[in-house]
């Protein structure tokens, strides 16, 4: 199955590479690095990564969709939302990690169902859709095949969750374990719930 | 103050992407991708990366190196070695994250020096060098400005370890609880001891 990873300039590093390093243990997993224009995408942390130009038709599997400053423009991208949309549309599973809920929500592929975001954006990820169940304590959230996380590490929790769900616990043991990840297993479990702005 | 991420292809993505993360909250700190040939290097997990090539006596600062399997042919490459102990020398700080600490030892700079490294290449780490003091039970090891941390995401923990020795308590919680990070915080607490090879 191929995972996705959907990169567009200002995305957090680690809401996309802690993820990556996690699902990337698993050998049946076959990582992509993809943007819509393809081409050099650089970070908020300043260093640029090569992508593949992708249409969103040729994607199918796992799309990972993280969060960074860059969704505060791209929310306004009516031709990126609508290429998103049909990008969730054709995956299997969509994950997404901090502020990557808000480009989401934006599609409106998460109305009625329930998601979480980044504590600290909590206020404008809702303010981008209404129409979505906001969770505010949650480590991560799973809503049929969508699966939101909290900020930046938590996307780390919840790939594991997602691989728990898909491969079985002691799979989702075996990564952490090897990777000396102290993994946060329950989605319930949020210690950063106190500080939503 | 300069931070310079030292790249080479097949780097670990995490044991990079994880400090970079958290480092690059420190409005003080000045994020640089380097390798000693420059151009695209790739990581384990498949992407590439825009470096800039560097002469060791060109940089300072804090030198952060990664681990992966990219390090068990480096160790045997002399004039890398070479070119690693110049750049150490000429840095104030060094942290390496999982087999990053062979790297290092190699150059002898570690010799009589307390240090540790990932659980599961211990042994093989071990025998790159047996004249530093190696630590078997610990999150990360500080001795002298060398900071070495367990494997993969103990980077993570280390550096916040560093910034809390650089600038205090509150800082690091600070960042802590920005990329909502469950830290943990105790150089002595190794969940993973246990799974040495």
């Amino acid at each position: 199955m191929d995972v996705n990873v959907l990169l567009f300039d200002d995305f957090e590093t680690l809401d996309a590479f802690g993820p990556v390093e996690i699902l990337g243990c698993v050998a049946d997993y076959h990582l992509r690095y993809v943007s819509k224009s393809g081409g050099l995408i650089s970070s908020k942390q300043g260093f640029k990564i090569e992508t593949e130009k992708i249409a969103s038709e040729d994607l199918s599997g796992i799309l990972l969709i993280p969060g960074g400053s860059g969704t505060r423009t791209l929310v306004n991208d009516e031709l990126f939302i609508e290429f998103l949309r049909k990008l969730v549309l054709n995956s299997q599973y969509c994950l997404t990690v901090c502020t990557g809920s808000a480009l989401l929500a934006k599609t409106g592929l998460l109305d009625t169902k329930k998601a979480t975001s980044n504590k600290k954006a909590f206020a404008w990820v809702k303010s981008v859709n209404n129409d979505v169940k906001w969770v505010e304590k949650a480590r991560w959230v799973v809503d049929g095949n969508y699966y939101t996380s909290s900020g930046v590490s938590a996307g780390m929790d919840m790939v594991l969750g997602f691989i728990r769900d898909q491969l079985g616990v002691k799979t989702a043991m075996q990564i952490s374990d090897y990777i000396e990840y102290i993994w946060n297993d329950d989605p319930d479990f949020d210690p950063f719930a106190n500080t939503l702005h």
